[in-house]
């Protein structure tokens, strides 16, 4: 495995924020996948939960490079883009759901979604680029 | 060319907003790359101003599909995606590029990026996802 792409830390709070994120991926027919969703950081890497039925989640089987995107809501032109290596981990025990609904404040008993046939979603940084400065 | 897949009323607003949307391309690397950028609308397609020099450029020329995905700012729940076809046009004359200025409150005297080198992207869209409901 190549080094891991390092996030600079004039962008460390867009990653910790607490938003949503726009994940990227590629489909089978060519044409990137864009959606919203939660996420946290996990030392040197991003994790998500992803439901084993979703669209994103077969596309990143069969093409496992995904780039996460966050935008300031202060600021549109400060943006952190990951490009990143996918790997996937069972979360049968939920276990890993319960600590990414934990950091938005939620619980299993409040998550809109379905919590069962999920599976956690890491994003290894291959290439990192920002736009705009540090927040003042 | 296949039939245009069109934008659902309940969802035009967000097209129409004068944000910034997320466009994600495809790089020769396989990795998805996104960047903010302006856009309008022209009709059934969407339409953006691009440097020649950029890598989102030469990403597409390589691999002529693309993503343009917006959040609702005030809903990050409710978005849209348009995964697109794209053609390029010269915009030697800048005439394209002053009216995406003109639709954002800009002129070539305000705008801070270079203004010569440029193409018109055009995304004609093959098929579009939303979440969320009609604002209220």
């Amino acid at each position: 495995m190549a080094e891991i792409a390092s996030i600079p830390e004039t962008h460390r709070d867009l990653i910790e924020a607490r938003g949503v994120a726009v994940l990227s991926t590629v489909g089978s027919d060519g044409y990137p996948q864009s959606t919203a969703l939660w996420y946290m950081v996990d030392g040197d890497v991003v994790r998500t939960s992803l439901h084993r039925t979703r669209q994103k989640f077969f596309n990143m089987v069969q093409h496992p490079k995904a780039t996460l995107f966050v935008l300031d809501p202060a600021n549109p032109y400060r943006t952190l883009e990951i490009r990143a290596d996918v790997t996937f981990d069972d979360d049968d025990d939920q276990s890993f759901l319960v600590r990414l609904l934990a950091h938005y404040g939620q619980t299993l008993e409040t998550f809109p979604a379905p919590a069962d046939n999920r599976v956690v979603l890491t994003l290894t940084p291959h290439h990192v680029v920002t736009y705009g400065d540090a927040p003042d």
